[in-house]
């Protein structure tokens, strides 16, 4: 969970456009998988060659491109040679360190988004995916092989499925709807962790609570910083003039929105949550000192006056009438237990005790 | 009140349209009840079979048809079917974790709403309405039979109402108004609450208050995650070009919007009285701790000082000749008193006690 | 002071348009007072019967119309049905929990406003004010009689009032700046309280006080609520087509925009005002607490060392050389007093002294 | 440095236009002096008439009509009557309380701006400057003589100047501009106040810091009311439609506004140091009691067992062997080093010493 | 880093356009470089004079003039006058203080940036980096000579860089690429900072932690206000409709404002991540005060109960019966032994142990 974009200086100085791998998660070999496909033939390949690709170009079906590890440069640069890429969006798919965002170039769109996950349960990591949405074919870049667009795969193979009939741009609502469902997951594992945190704070407010606080919130920092700039992406797919975007596209790209609005309002929530940890634990400990500070001065109260009429008695003074009474003893146990029990009845009063 | 939309990632990975009923409540079974009116004839049925509405399609007069109960499935496709909904219309009505949205399709709007009350005095709960606008008909959906509805069903049979005149558009305001009216009875009891636990603050501010403080900031939350998007949806009513909504519907839909608008700001009202609820417990604590402290402070200042002279002459020096004083004793019990009520006078100069 | 529209409630389920009081001041005897006059005649009249009104409606003349008391519902609406009033406009005019707004009904335009004053001196309240704006009459209702429009009555007597020249919407813009006017002496008088409050403050600032500063935060957010929206109503009778507002007019709305603007300025500074105040109060707490503190620490500091040293003398040993010296006290007394000055010289140079 | 407009109320119930001299200066004796100057004329007069003004209403040259001291109300009557200002404009010249604005009259522009100087070196004061600009005249009327046009009339004076061939608009622009430049001046009086209370924190951070503080955080609150406005002000001067600002005054307008937005860029600046203040102010004081309080509890722990054992050996009982112990009372100092020497110990150990 | 333009104010009253050189920098010599290039030629020249430029207006090349050092005014008065800039440009460029902007001169574009660096590895610096474009050539302005253009040159002397076909557009967008490219590193040095202090916060949070994160929190308020202006430059580079700018360009700028974007969301996680610190820091003060306040209640609590018992067998009457009791001395230690064990138990109960 990188805070900022530290390795982007490394290609600062280099002009718009330069292709090198900027990221996080090593340079993985790159596989190409096809599915191709139009109302009633399917056809599948894996591990296909960039120079292969030029056919596909060419026919009417819809062709998915499906481009897994940013490891092999040159395959990369073949591909944005066949399909007529800006170099912009080449360097954009390389650099992992992007923002989500959509960018219209004519005769293809680029749409960059983030798929959101827990690793080993506990840190969340992102991986970039980048799409390239042309006529009639779409190309998907993801960093390192993720299931993410496995329930798409399984859709298209299965018969009747609509995105057969409704082109490209169907195609890519579906993997950006694919990569949006991926929040929900995470989502839900960041829930368990903040309540677990708040369930520990109720318990046993101690020092690593505030640790555990903060780190709660640099998780909400960091999912805002990937989720939120999703919705005005999702947005400007949906107003897009571009023909690539058909007009019947546009509810489904609304009921994504939905879904993002629905992901950004949780952590809001979430948010907010967690705000109202830091009072918990302020008051928590703010309570526990003053609980501390009560039994203190409780028992200084009471044995501090006492103390002083033993004193007295302990004087070595040689007049001293009461030390030479019988009962002098007893009647001064007598007051001290007269001053115990009228401080008591005191802090009593004072709801002390 | 689940403050995140959980269930949802049980549907991730379906294609869009698949109709789950995702959901809290349980799915309850189906029923649908008419009412079909016209300006001087009123019938209504109960009990209805989905299979039995297409003639109601085709009348002149205007229908309402209240599906009450999510559990039929195959129902509410039916529905679905007859009425021509578009698949992501019955996918929002069964996903009951939508947020309030409008959803214009042509033929067609659809109006998501929550219904928001309190369960057993205590707990808040919503539950989904979702509303179908078509040309002479409006389709209900509830996730469980509330009474929201039975107010517009008794004027609908009283005789001389004005939305018999008005057209389907103006039975689908008077439903939001009918939910929006909900709203005022929820913030009363909420009001109730949030002012139970400020008197609770002024009288005994223990450690429990910091926990009430966040009960009822929570129950903002919520609200305001329910209720602020109605604001929207009521407004894009206002604006819609689509012929569904006439002009003269207008001045009523504003009207509703004054409703909202005036929920949302008891809601901003109650959200800075809970902040300052916050800062009224964390100074009575300190206050607290300030008069402990005083107490502790005095007793030990003016007996700490005391006991050090009953120390002195309790000393076991040979030669100490105040003890072989007569009045050596009389004398040190002056002392002591003159150095209490100096003490005592000090801390009326500073205002201690 | 009603922080929300809590008998709002009580009307949920009437259909709109419904005429019921809603409101805290009581059903008060409706009178009608009326004045009509043109650029050269003045006529006036009181305790007007509300039948006796459609005359007026006929007439070139510039007719204002003042309704006092809203308990004769019967006369209102009879009102409503000579002017041809929306049965909306009622409903608003009766239901005074109402926000401040202005909607615009084609041949009429209605206007809300509140009128905000403080009673007995201490409690803040606010009487609604309606407006209808007709194309040559004006249709005032007051929940009960105050004197806010009395100086606009005098300006009409006075012969040369611009008003007699200029049209029904003048007269609309008099009232409103008339009601804003008194606003300014709400605001006084605000003023006034939260330089009491942190004089106090300064003075002794103790447990009430953060009392005090709630109290004046909370009549803060309820003035905001009732004049913020007074600037967009403003703001829209300016920008209004509506061909009952001349252009010549809109210079007067926007010196009325203006002094609302500088009302609400006034409001935001006290409200960051009341902000500093919690900061002064919690700091001067702590000081205290810490003044507190030092005495503490520096009397038992000093005496709990001379203390020990009393007490080493005090044991029984049947083997102590010190005692059996001659000068044994005298050095003993030498030594706690060097042990005291030190310890002073300690806290003067920790400038805790 | 008044707040709030509080002297407005007065002028309540007057109608719009009447002209009432409000504002704190007093009302300074009323002087006009001209400057009237073609490309290759000028012609300066002092102490004119206001009757003497209408030939300079006729003539092509610009003139500039500088007015100083608001006491003359008829002069002020005077020069409206024969400029044909609206009734408006003169009595927002003489309520001094007004915010900056533009209004466009048609005829005329009317600018209301604020002069912000430091008094006597520390007191905030801001006297309203107005501007009217006609065809070929701007009028200026300042509350009392001030310096701030001086360079403006030193320009006009020698020959070159831009604004002998550029109009009135250029004119007003550089009367504007002029009182922006005096912004500069009362920012870095404000910032070496703000740099002194900053460095009076450091050093010694007593209970007239917070003091300190939020009077720097007042005059903050009272710099943001009278600039931020004025950044709309030259903004729709900018954007006016009017034919009284040529194109070519545009470039000079942006460039004020530049001037301005960097005024404002400075006090956000200064208000976030003035938030960290209270940080460290806050701190710093929690810094001292802990302080305080590590002392008293390492002489208290440290003292405490000791006198115990003091007190042990200073018990009467008959039977102590310890007491007879020929080395009873230097095994007892012993036992008495040791526990003092592991008590400092273990505070070390906790890096408290 | 100066937050505030203090120097400013020494141009107050000065007529607009009037050349100073406000800076911080000093007036470094002015020396030029010319790189003159066509898409087959390219031509480098170094130390021009300022009357050597008018040929490179007239050639239909892409001629680029940069300045380094803002000494000699008279030369760039010069450049000025030649290629026929408004007076305002040459007043920008040479007061350092002005705030990122774009101004749009109809013949010219210029551009004022800030470049942003750690000087002597600590402090933070900027110099002011202003472009004059105009239709074939680019003048670049710089405070004193820094490395950020070298990039840019060197790419251009390579053969085949597309700047060569594209235009004096191309150009100014490489150079402000080049000056964004130097935020990067400037965020890197500070990220390193910020979690320098993160990390001695939770090692040890004394005193000067609190200055350390003031200073942290206003070098980003210094970074904020650099950059956050740069957005909207070229956004509105971006939007202009000036033919100086291709279409084409576009998506290039477009990227660049990406850049922007990344790095002011880089910073406002530093200012979440600067207002957590003061969080933990604050914590961890309590923290460490409560812990002490429990060892003093702790010896205190144990000790106080212990010495008043040997206060009693310490008092001198005659008749005390425990004291002539053989076993007296043990019952009395067994029975300070039971209290002090009964006290830790409690303590132990209550989890303070």
């Amino acid at each position: 969970m990188a805070l900022t974009g530290r390795k982007r200086s490394e290609k600062a100085g280099l002009p718009p456009g330069s292709l090198v791998y900027v990221g996080d998660t090593g340079q993985e070999a790159t596989g190409i998988d096809i599915i191709d496909y139009t109302w009633d033939e399917i056809r599948e390949e894996t591990g296909v060659d960039a120079g292969d690709l030029p056919p596909y170009l060419e026919k009417e079906s819809i062709t998915w491109i499906d481009v897994t590890g940013l490891g092999d440069i040159a395959a990369i640069e073949t591909i944005g040679e066949i399909f007529g890429l800006h170099p912009l969006v080449l360097e954009d798919v390389l650099n992992t360190e992007q923002r989500p965002k959509m960018e219209d170039y004519g005769e293809t769109i680029a749409i960059i988004l983030k798929w959101i996950g827990y690793q080993a349960g506990d840190t969340l990591v992102d991986e970039q995916i980048s799409l390239v949405l042309g006529k009639n074919y779409v190309i998907s870049f993801q960093e390192r092989p993720l299931n993410v667009f496995e329930p798409v795969r399984t859709r298209i193979r299965g018969g009747a499925w609509r995105a057969r009939r409704l082109g490209a741009d169907y195609l890519a609502y579906a993997l950006v709807d694919a990569v949006v469902d991926s929040y929900f997951a995470a989502m839900e594992t960041f829930g368990e962790k903040i309540e677990a945190v708040d369930n520990a704070l109720i318990e046993d407010p101690d020092a690593d609570a505030i640790r555990a606080i903060q780190k709660v919130r640099r998780e909400l920092l960091y999912l805002r910083r990937q989720i939120w700039p999703l919705r005005e992406v999702v947005s400007s797919m949906e107003r897009t003039e571009s023909p690539l975007f058909a007009d019947q596209t546009g509810v489904y790209l609304r009921d994504v929105y939905d879904h993002i609005v629905q992901v950004i309002e949780a952590l809001e929530t979430y948010r907010d949550m967690s705000a109202g940890m830091l009072d918990i634990y302020l008051s928590s400990t703010s309570n526990r000192m003053n609980e501390v500070m009560k039994v203190l001065t409780i028992i200084a109260t009471i044995f501090i006056p006492l103390s002083f009429i033993t004193g007295i008695f302990g004087m070595n003074f040689r007049f001293m009438p009461e030390l030479a009474w019988e009962f002098g003893y007893y009647a001064c146990l007598g007051l001290m237990a007269a001053v115990a029990i009228g401080m008591l009845a005191y802090f009593r009063k004072k709801k002390w005790i």
